[in-house]
């Protein structure tokens, strides 16, 4: 299949229709970026790279970055991470706190920022420097070593997160957070407001669809099995309350971040990630959800 | 792959494992199954059926005709269909009236009871005899002129179904049946109480992993979008609130009953249907379930 | 105290803003009625009557009835009622489900439309003609054997009454309705058809401000325990979720209908009661609530 | 009436009885008090001061200390503080973060622990040492110049208190907090931490049944029509969601504390307080409730 062609093919369809959505307005560092990027790349499991517009540019990964969290955590803990945090689409918003309540501090996911923060617990209390250690991780899964972290947006996200704040303190209340709440956020911070660029995303994701081996540092990261059960997380949960309708329409296991990147994963083929900024109204990028659509039917891929 | 042989291993599993989970109690037809019960088959898109145990006896399939009552639904209305129902996972139990109240009477997805009743009333709409016109459907999707319903079962559904009375007046309060509450009703008794066997569910279901082709009677019942769709609502609402727990452990789009029966679809290749009654605390067959994991794991099919 | 004069007062003042709020449209009995409409009466436990307006007017009770249906409950059942029902403000509308379905089909209290389902379920079990013999209690309690149903009022209710038929099935679901649905559908719509004037419900509450004691048959209708205790239920549950509002503003026990009537009592002075067709955005009729606003500024009494 | 000896009969009947319920545990400053205790004081708008047992034993107030700051925070913003909190009865738990997520931040009524958070930032803003005019505030109230806080209860509840920094984070969230989270957390677990006697909170209590007339300091802290609607909010929500129990058993205006304290206002006559640390299901004194049902039934006082 020629994803090259396939790739311009999308990028002159999206150019056209561009901006689409609302940027993110909640920190000023997303709210600055402008709504007419688009960027987008494909990596095969065969080690064949292809990219179109804006996918070299770096922009934050947001809630991306939970995938990456929960690799790590379930390698530290395997199924114990179940007993912290479950494994079923919440059917309500991303930050809600209800379901939290009713479900006495059992986050419904791991990809809902309760479930997320209580990964990052998780991580805290296995990495002796988690800032350092997590940053090398996703250095190393996207082979390139000068993936950084944003402190401003970190910063930024810390000063508005209130309602993330409300959650870790209400996970706490239900002994569902271990370290301090101020640590558990902080890490949470950072690793949300990592740098990086489509390109980037399609390399780092490759794992996921290679049966958990990465081939850049030729290591075993997940269990054929581990990598399995993740995507079909990031298929029922990956979108939050759209999920049903990224199924219904993209067709792939994915994750999106309110920075305007996702990132698709075709098992046993290939990755796709793409970027722009503005967003529809469930908080997923509008243009880079067509463009996946794009993608599915022009190539006829989709796991169903 | 040697489907029988695997089939067979499964068999052996499972039989010392019996009986699994608690058969369903609500109604006297379901009650009295011996939960000794198992079968199991499969049907390749290349034409070769396989199966083991009782997979030639009927059960009551209960929740699975929603599928077909789905299937037929998007046939009539198309699109327009989801204004009436959602396509998103629901969070909550398959009966529970508070989700359609605070969303205004919309069903969070056709598969749940609430969406199934509005699936229902679009076909009462629609169809000049529903149950006549119904029941032809299912046969020639199985090849097998002598599916029936179960009148005893349907009666007995509709005396014990305060809880689907309420959810249809409510939608009817919420102006989303537009028939009478009492003939949407029967005839959603009526889907449910169809009596089919595992072999019968295997060819019946064949046209999910066929594109929509159904291969008996060389039609195209849904096109293969339509078709991608109704696999992705499988997955994401087809087991309730153990959507998540599915995909993690087995891997398919699938649909269970209350009546101990599953049947799952792998997309270009095979659907599987497995028959036990006892249930897990999800309302899943228990052995059913174990058994798909057992057959995703030997054959190392999984759409992730 | 002059009443009269002061209910003439509240009847001058209460003129140059009407028509107030929105007439209840839901069946057409109910649409027609002019919002110009205001009638107020005061009855004294030492025997005054004062009215002033459409105070003889007849109009529909509506939910006022509830309270008849509680009184003659609770002397039926004694404190035993409070396993089927609870007497605890609910905080929603006085038709949510949502709270019915986490508190396993025991409706929060009395008032709300789920309670009353409740109770009229326990009138039919102990009365045997439960319309003739509801109708001669109310009768009895107003001195006026003129007081009648309307038929046609019931059966729009019942009709349009797809709401309350959704949550007497769903108490049936949940066991707690031990006749018929349809039985106690009929008697519900039945005795909030009841028509009475002003005049009539201030004389027919009078026993709640008269320690239980009907001066009108000499009889002990409830004990003075009792009577406090359906007092403390209209305060905290009489007027649904703006009871907090009513309090606060009113500062009596009272009980509202979506006719446009209000009953206030003063335990162990007067009763008053007021008829304004036009409602709030609560459900309460708004000139009715103002008048009964300022009776208790100009006359000063308040149980607080 | 003799109110010494209907103390003591209390008394007596309570003494048997003890110990009821279960102490408080969530900080060691509560759990550590003994469940044998029990005082109880009355005070009359007359002048008269009868008390038995503990009464002049401190312990500590906690939520009645709530009723002091809305007194305050009224007198401050007047209507307008109702913009900021409701007035209705929650029909939930004190601390449940649940409703104030469907009601956009504005809590319902300022008794729930979020009301009282967001009443604590509106005296935070108004007062320049909160801590210290607050004291002063209730030592004037009361006429004891030797209440205090203590510092030791009130940094227990801080460091125990994640469930109200997450309701603290949650109403920054919505804005309905103006002030630093940790400064309002602060000044909150402050005003909870006062210790007083049954002695000090029947006087403290006196202006509510005194039309707002503290006699103490002969001045107008509340105007009549003030001091009327905090004693219908003390009814209609002053016991969280056991208010309706209270109503219909005590029939008093009260407010309760999880040390064990209740506070019962009938106005126009006097307050009564009563103090046993054992505290029922509901987080009310269990012979605390049960000794003011035995004054209302004993003394015939009630509001209804």
């Amino acid at each position: 299949m020629n994803y090259q062609e396939i790739l311009e093919d999308i990028h002159q369809e999206i150019l056209h229709r561009l901006p689409a959505g609302k940027v993110a307005t909640y920190i000023p560092q997303l709210a600055s970026i402008s709504p007419q990027k688009f960027g987008m790349a494909v990596q095969t499991v065969d080690g064949e790279l292809f990219h179109v517009g804006d996918a070299l540019e770096n922009f934050s990964i947001q809630s991306i970055s939970k995938v990456y969290t929960l690799a790590l955590g379930f390698t530290f803990e395997g199924d114990k991470i179940w007993s912290r945090v479950g494994l079923e689409p919440s059917g309500s918003t991303f930050n809600s706190l209800v379901q939290l309540e009713y479900e006495q501090g059992i986050p419904r996911n791991p990809f809902i920022n309760a479930g997320a923060l209580v990964v990052s617990d998780i991580l805290v209390s296995h990495l002796k420097e988690p800032q350092v250690s997590f940053l090398e991780y996703v250095r190393q899964r996207a082979n390139n070593a000068s993936i950084h972290d944003d402190p401003q947006v970190a910063r930024s996200e810390r000063q508005a997160g209130f309602r993330n704040a409300a959650m870790a303190n209400f996970l706490k209340s239900f002994s569902n957070l271990t370290n301090e709440v101020e640590e558990v956020l902080e890490f949470y911070c950072f690793h949300c407001s990592l740098s990086m660029s489509c390109v980037d995303l399609a390399k780092g994701f490759l794992f996921f669809a290679n049966k958990g081996h990465c081939p850049w540092t030729n290591q075993k990261v997940l269990t054929p099995s581990q990598t399995k059960r993740v995507n079909a997380l990031m298929l029922t949960c990956g979108t939050y309350d759209a999920a049903g309708d990224f199924a219904f329409n993209v067709g792939l296991p994915g994750k999106s971040g309110v920075g305007g990147g996702i990132v698709g994963v075709i098992p046993n083929r290939l990755t796709v990630a793409v970027w722009s900024p503005g967003l529809n109204e469930k908080g997923n990028s509008a243009a880079g959800q067509y463009a996946l659509e794009l993608f599915t039917t022009k190539t006829g891929v989709s796991i169903f």
